[in-house]
């Protein structure tokens, strides 16, 4: 399998199927235990995915990864993505790390932690959002490393939202190395061992009742300097080239779950009988299928369109921010919908609906919310078309 | 303070701030525990509530409560339900079961049992939704009530997303009593003791997580004539009566937590700086705020007018429909855009906002989704206009 | 019948049927006709009007209008409405400037202009819009009255979008008086005949092919001091209450608009024929219906509540910006539905709904766009929310 | 040119811009003109796109055309379609008719028509809806073509918004021609000249005030045998042939002028100065810019998936549907926003965008109205996903 998915013909027509069928028969039905974060399952699951050849496709093959292109692995992105436990269970949610830490850790840092991360004996999280500082805003941030006068590093801060930092081995933090430098150059990112004296998870944050976003604080924490990633002032560079895969990833996972949402509804619609009919007979039923396909398909083109150019290496500011966008209000528009016509049934957790709408809700806010994506996006739209008529 | 509840002059100009600051002081700070259905505190704010003059204050002043005249509790209502635990915390949830029993329980149950839901020694629940039947149809609901031979019935059947039926000692379950007679003729209300033999809690269901809400069972319930409300087969015209207001109230108390919302958004938007300004200072923030304003406002006018009519005694079919609908959705666009000002802190639970979040999305679907609002409501009004036109 | 409309007991309640009935059968029959200016159609119809007793209602007896308070004439409003040229053909359209007459106008300029407008032999335009600058920018306005040395003023300036300047006898122009001043103190309002030497029409502007607006110049026009309306510095004050009714007035006769295009999307619905049902028994067809009457319903409502406080002195931002929002959306929403419902016919001249769509378009702009009244009324909402906050 | 356009290598890279700016610099300046029909200004246009090798580019090389496939011309026809009169301007409008008589028309009829109507000489329209028939109801049409006994048919009925009737030479109509059989079977097309006897252009009907449409006559016409299209019966499946390109290349011209209002208005934003800024500086113009966009990027990406789809000979209904109604919203959202952001400026002809508006409303009626698509689109998804859901 693993020689399939990335064989010179590209990705193996039936990876597809395969991945979607892992996800609907062996991780849905597992959310539960999964949230509720259950070793067993998780590790039964990522037996059952490597046994499957389905585990860390989009990784490096050298490390025990699939070898898949990033551009051929879109398309997985969003069947993963179906449940919101899909990538990790099938070892991908470590992709962002990786290819950080493929292209700026130093090497033996790279050598240590890669295969460990890549074959999921170590987790990682990253942690950027800070208490108190708008998500939007990083020249807020206040997490410090400064030198310890012999090459390394004492790193300060408190950190929040930060997801999967309880089971992390290690943190990739952002912290402000430079005190009166611009943004740009004022941040760099450290990878701190969670075992390092000094670091705490201060405590589990919800999301909507959900856990598994913590709050984590920096005591004077010692990193030695082979762990700067990257050069000194060079973190938001890192960061906002993540950011624009990490974005784009996410939203082809929430299309995932939109279109779980839809495939749900539509099953409801046509097996439940109302009066002489169906409810799927209804008009009104009929407009939520609509509009829920139609904002679906729409954020599907428009991630594929931006994750083409990020896996090309072009930036694609705007079209992230599209597909962000748009994907964040397909699955809540699939997702409410998907309530609706499953009446009381809907709103209990039973029916799985209730997570869908978490994630959907929290879509809108996190990742950038929906205010700044449209603030920003059309300020940069409006200089383009203003250059374009200069020049024209 | 019960004298001036239903003094000559109207109601007391400074009960809404008397209410609304009990509600705001007393309840809202305690939402967890009356969620988590803690006995001391329910107990302790009846106590309060009563020793503040504020207890049961729509209710038969005979019986203990403050004899406000319906009309003038509209107002209140808003005001009590800015809490979904604000009705009950206040002795006025039973409202509409007492005004069933008054008006149509046969004179020693209504003697036994008024008294006792006034004073909050008992509780009752109202039975008619079922499972697997849409609640916008009456005609499928299935549970009945054969005579038993001596003047008494005995009830067999299923109903479920019955509120507060754990705590109840009486249940009014609409059953069949008329196999097959037309809808209007085809059901009868009865009064069952939680106590009687047959009778079961089935399961709690969970409405987005939150509870209080059951599935019962009645397996041959043996319930006597003297139970029986209102005539044989007239259990639909008394349901149809209770609805109008039910709904009304439901409405008002939604417009309460909206206006909640709204306020809660305000004060976040004038708190938060955002780099050298607020987050008041900005379009998109300000615009949140207009809409979720414009929507209260305008569902609390609709609302009080179809309450007006309502305690007027006409059917007032459209002016409750409308209102209702704009009711929910103003408590969606409200709580929503309180938790997108929140950024992250909205998400979570100590915000209070989820639990709104959780009022607004049932919103939409109980009492009646917005599909049959939206279909029935407009086939009325197409006929009214249509006869209109006729005459004109 | 002016007897009857000025009558202590109140308004007839006849009144508003005649009103109503007026409308429906003269007015509207003859749009096209109005629209193009025929001068017969006109006289025609105030003739008609004076006889039914319908002429002037809201203006002063004394000048043979009608007497009716301004609280009493709200209902009517929306019904003169009905038809963008019912409150010209009802002699009602120049309230806003006998009022602004009556109160602030020297004695001599009040007793030679009143009753010639009252009457309808004399045509008045008020004049505050100019050419490049947005109409929620007072401190833009260029143009100038400077004092002629003998206690007269030259004006000099240009303004656009003037109703009906082409037929009006007299002008009111807001004019700057003081250079330097703030905007509160820095503007004047003046009478200016228009066959003042240097009066000017420049042209007609169409509003989506419509005429009756028109741009105007003033050429160093010589206005005697009695001409000067209120004090010297007081135009914004001035302004400001005329805009507070005006603004409420327009926003009942835009939902005078939207209530007839509901019950014309009800008549077709209910008309049409669609393979074997009516188009009325479509959902997506009632779903028109209903969200057309619940946002007519509720402007009429957020309107009639922002008129009571207006009437009454109070200046009602808040109200009125509501409603004037809620009248322009409610206005929007069910023309484009009877549009919708009435297919291609629709979109042709020959089913009227292209007039109410012009308007409908039109009214999000004028008046304050929707985007100055969201930013400035969430500005105020906010502060109101902050000051309450701090006081409790 | 000729030869770029259908050169091996694909379309020239220059096309794109060529017929950009052909519309933009030829047509645009030019549309009153067009729209009043000066032949004057038509002929010239066909003369300088003949001239810049711009002509028909879509349309067999033989016949004069550029020859460029379908699926090459699909981004084409968005830039054509930045005016409504591009296609006719640059000789593709015929597309659809020169295709259908390709496909369908007996030898002798092709031949004599294909070429007149590619090189402009003839003029076609296509008659298919007729007065008092929805649009999406094919049973209801009643135009009749009989058999005359000799070989050739005589056809009786009306049609009406048929674009083009006064200046075409010859029409396409839909006439039944069996009367009893299913509606797939029951018509068939032929192709009847403009002089025969019995036909008759009966009145221009206006669409918001712009003409081009009409309502035309046969009485009695008789067509020879040879004038029929395809087989008898083979009616509607000619049609939905036609539908399916014809829909989408429509769509993709509604594209082409809402790219064109979005530029318009981000002109505006950024050239208008408000107070201490620009325009583009406030949020709710920019929300304008960003919900504008996303619509426009969205409905390209879709209507390009439609295209290629059916270029492939797929029947793509779906697609065609969910682009199709996708592309009449974003030409709605974005001449509303231009529109806005121009204030009363905006809805002055001159502006240029009232046209455009006109175009924009009527998107949502012709070509299948929402509400069609929305219904049929729903069931043909509801029926794909069970299926799917029984085979998984």
């Amino acid at each position: 399998m693993t020689s399939e998915a990335h064989s010179e013909s590209g990705p193996s027509a039936t990876l597809p199927l395969l991945v979607r069928d892992f996800v609907d028969s062996q991780v849905i039905p597992r959310e539960d235990a999964l949230e509720a974060g259950e070793r067993d399952s998780w590790e039964a699951l990522r037996d059952r995915a490597t046994a499957a050849g389905l585990w860390a496709l989009p990784l490096p093959v050298e490390h025990g990864g699939g070898g898949l292109p990033l551009a051929d692995y879109l398309a997985l992105a969003e069947l993963e993505g179906r449940s919101d436990y899909g990538p990790d269970a099938l070892g991908s949610a470590c992709l962002l790390t990786v290819r950080m830490l493929d292209a700026h850790a130093q090497r033996e840092l790279r050598a240590a932690l890669v295969p460990e991360l890549v074959c999921g004996r170590a987790g990682s999280a990253y942690a950027m959002t800070e208490p108190g500082v708008a998500g939007s805003d990083p020249a807020g941030l206040r997490t410090t490393a400064v030198p310890d006068g012999s090459g390394g590093w004492i790193v300060t801060g408190r950190k929040w939202f930060i997801t999967g930092a309880a089971r992390a081995d290690w943190v990739l933090v952002v912290a402000r190395t430079g005190a009166d430098l611009p943004v740009r150059q004022a941040f760099s990112i450290l990878a701190v061992p969670t075992t390092a004296p000094g670091f705490r998870v201060v405590r589990e944050l919800d999301v909507l009742g959900a856990g598994g976003q913590y709050e984590i604080a920096f005591d004077q924490v010692r990193v030695p300097g082979t762990h700067l990633l990257g050069a000194v002032g060079a973190g938001m560079t890192l960061a906002a080239e993540r950011l624009a895969l990490g974005r784009t990833l996410r939203a082809l996972r929430w299309i995932g779950q939109a279109q779980r949402a839809v495939e749900q509804l539509a099953r409801r619609a046509t097996a439940r009988r109302l009066g002489d009919g169906y409810l799927a007979d209804r008009q009104l039923i009929q407009q939520l299928v609509f509009e829920s396909e139609l904002q679906v398909r729409s954020a599907r083109l428009l991630a594929t369109e931006a994750g083409t150019l990020v896996a090309a290496g072009a930036p694609a500011r705007i079209e992230v921010s599209l597909a962000k966008t748009a994907a964040a209000r397909a699955l809540s528009t699939a997702v409410d919908a998907a309530i609706q016509v499953h009446g009381a049934e809907g709103l209990s957790t039973a029916s799985g609906l209730p997570r869908l709408l978490r994630t959907a809700r929290a879509a809108r806010i996190l990742d950038g919310s929906d205010e700044f994506h449209v603030s920003s996006t059309a300020r940069r739209l409006l200089r383009d078309y203003s250059d374009t008529a200069t020049m024209g």
